[in-house]
């Protein structure tokens, strides 16, 4: 069964309070970059993981109340990252009309069919569920936009490797010169890319950061096991975020030889032998 | 003589029309984050610099209009950042009450004054121009926060080094593995701490981000000068984005003594005879 | 029971063929660097390990029949090796007197005694030996000159670690841009200090060369064995010549805590929680 | 006019006297390795610079007198070197023959011919010369095996770039964690390849290591030029000795368009503007 949340927040609250088993919530944008609710709210909290990535098309549209011209309108309500993706298209079909803030794109159409505002920017569907009709079809300035959500659970058994995953996780840095460099040559070295990196403000510390970090590869292939327990000593704090199919259309570099779990596995009894005597 | 602008894109707009000399602008907040509207509007657009940066303590109040008691108000309005600043705080003080966005702090106080909205998360400022008087001072669940504002004005004459000064930049890096490492390399083989590194994504390509970055020193200095010039050379794009006098209260790391001016004067020298024969 | 060998490859079949326990050989000396025959002897062949380190004050006399006036000297013999760290000595002492290689400085004191050259540059006490006295003693031109000799076995139980060890080993690296630098990284990245490095070539394939390399820390600690497995991925080939006491009478950078055996542990575990969904 | 030199340091000092213009000295020995008496030579007194590289096959003969027959041979006289290369090999022909020093390949010859040895391992060109024959030819235990020599002179005008040079230099680096590390990082960054590294003790200070290196390209080119300054700076010393075209019938890696002369005077035209506060 599915339900709406009012927020990111809660549809976070919700997994942690055991009253649902997954949330499915953005995390970033193409164009607006990353969705810093879900981010700390990942990162702070009881811990919570990512089993699964979904890409979908961000589609805006104009909507009105049925009968309305655009010259009755008097002004465009929408959150603002939604107002912030379409002010150049809405500014040109609706010149002069001021953009106000709502909660959420929903709430906006609400308010215009309450008949409160005269023009919402929001999706197609809730558009529709509000009995409006559309101005202007796909306003965003940037065509092609997707948004990229992630499902969230509380903890539990891992999603199977399949040879074509990411992990992700939240790094916290000592405040020193070369800190980040060290965490990024620690994938650097064991041949794992990274696909995402984003820096976000510790809330407790001043200007110490953390970062949110996407890599290629699962949490039970050995070399991001290797990499994740190296950050582990030498990050102040690594939060887990987990290992699940990636879904974003492109290509995994491959694995490189010395970098397989065989190789892995191989170097280990290598080991084990001169650490018995045995060269 | 100050005026005030109606947003960052607004006041932007107007230093890179002529209309003004000089904005200053939100550029992080010790709590929030970067401010996109900032960054974005640094990074795109016509060249502007960063020429002083200054650091102001974040303080809000909760505002009503005099008379009114905490049981009396039925919604809080605020800028959704300021909203995300005082949250427990506010819902201690007003539980169950629903916050509402509004575009600005500002704007807030002047709804609660027209008397549309009960209570406003402002300034202490914007509170007394507005007639209102505080329900509760401080109510920001982190205090301490501090905002980090720039100045910005048309690109001109740079200022002076004072010794003890920082550089920014916004880099678009390639897509590909290990970019990101490559461009942190140019800094540390040159001696030079990073003080901070955003990643926004780039809004005509999809997954590809630049990395918007504070370093120490000035481009004055040759360690600086000759690690811009490298990501010039590696990067798929670098912005300047100003040096001017470091001014977050903390101590810039010595400069090395083999990446003084002095060190790479000497170096230079040493290299002309080369190439001239006289070893 | 200690008996000579005639050279060091001698010895070193001697140990391989069971002949004998150990061999004590010299590894490099602190002016004249490395001795190819024993680099290339542990390289290649059956694997043999170093089980301790010594270090001697390398000690020349200039020694001639008894009787024998410096002018009466009409050649001076002695191992290539010894004759270049004296030359310059010998030449203040015996102008014009040429200097004839020998096997070794032992068989060049013989043949002094035997009466078919007329001075040799040898150890003290092979002079004594031989019934030969010192023209000059102390006749090294860099005083001080010590030689490191290592004492090899076939391989067995290691020496325990004793908190101040050194590891040696020989890593063949692939012929490409960057190969050194991935192996130097392997240490770095897990504060390792490196206290030897040098280059040979491999015999079998023109211009592939081989590092010869000694580290600080004992194989049986985590840091090191990790470091060991890595470079078993990423090299063509790694020989481990042991870990033993460092006897250089320097000091051991401290380990970091993160790349203390505790933090490996603690990592591991904390790694092994991840993957069973414990996070 | 060509000369003979009695030895490589023999040879440099003619050259630093002025007494030759310049000498052809072996660097390195595919199979041997590197040549101390050249690296040192090299290295310290008045700098010298190499204007071009050779590569000569090793051939090595079993020469005697003119009816000699293998059961007449009692001893084989050779230098060091040469026997260690034809080891193998003159012992499966002359089993139980002991092999004994020469201070070079040309005098074995000629003690040979004057009757004091019975058999010499030396060039075709030197058996020859000393009226000996073959008893076996191509003795090397490696076939194949090549010498790179140098051809060295005073300072002066270099050769100028070809496109496909190779550039070589002497680098102190100071006795710390890393060191060694940060040295390969300068040619890294700048996209250089090296062909050749080398370690040899600085004579003055135990255990202080320098590095021999050569690299791809010609000082001319501004990649290489940067990182040459930059070891000034961060090295404790560096000796320049020499851009010279590469002979050794290897392609160089394609300079990365990044690291083209093109890429880096556009770059400081850029640091110019920047710095003029021309954005």
């Amino acid at each position: 069964m599915r339900r709406p949340a009012a927020s990111v927040p809660a549809a976070l609250a919700a997994v942690r309070a055991g009253e649902v088993d997954a949330a499915l919530v953005p995390l970033e944008n193409s164009v607006e970059g990353s969705v810093p609710a879900t981010m700390d709210g990942l990162a702070d909290g009881d811990p919570l993981v990512i089993t699964r990535e979904v890409f979908l098309p961000v589609s805006f549209v104009l909507a009105t109340r049925p009968g309305t011209r655009p010259e009755d309108v008097r002004d465009v309500v929408s959150h603002p990252h939604a107002l912030a993706q379409t002010a150049r298209t809405v500014a040109d079909r609706l010149p002069g009309v001021p953009a106000l803030p709502a909660s959420s794109t929903a709430a906006a159409a609400r308010a215009v069919a309450d008949g409160e505002h005269d023009a919402a920017v929001c999706a197609p569907i809730a558009a529709e569920r509000y009995g409006l009709v559309p101005l202007a079809e796909d306003v965003a300035d940037h065509p092609g936009a997707v948004t990229r959500f992630v499902l969230v659970s509380r903890p539990g058994e891992l999603p199977a490797p399949t040879g074509d995953d990411k992990t992700s996780l939240v790094a916290v840095v000592a405040d020193r010169t070369g800190a980040l460099l060290d965490v990024l040559r620690e994938f650097a070295v064991r041949g794992i890319s990274l696909t995402r990196i984003e820096s976000r403000p510790t809330r407790d510390r001043l200007w110490v950061y953390s970062f949110s970090l996407d890599c290629e590869g699962h949490v039970a292939e050995a070399r991001v096991g290797e990499a994740l327990a190296a950050l582990h000593r030498v990050c102040e704090d690594v939060r887990f975020l987990g290992s699940y199919p990636r879904a974003d259309g492109r290509t995994s570099r491959p694995v490189p030889d010395e970098a397989a779990d065989a190789a892995f596995a191989d170097a280990q009894e290598w080991l084990a032998r001169l650490r018995a005597g045995q060269v």
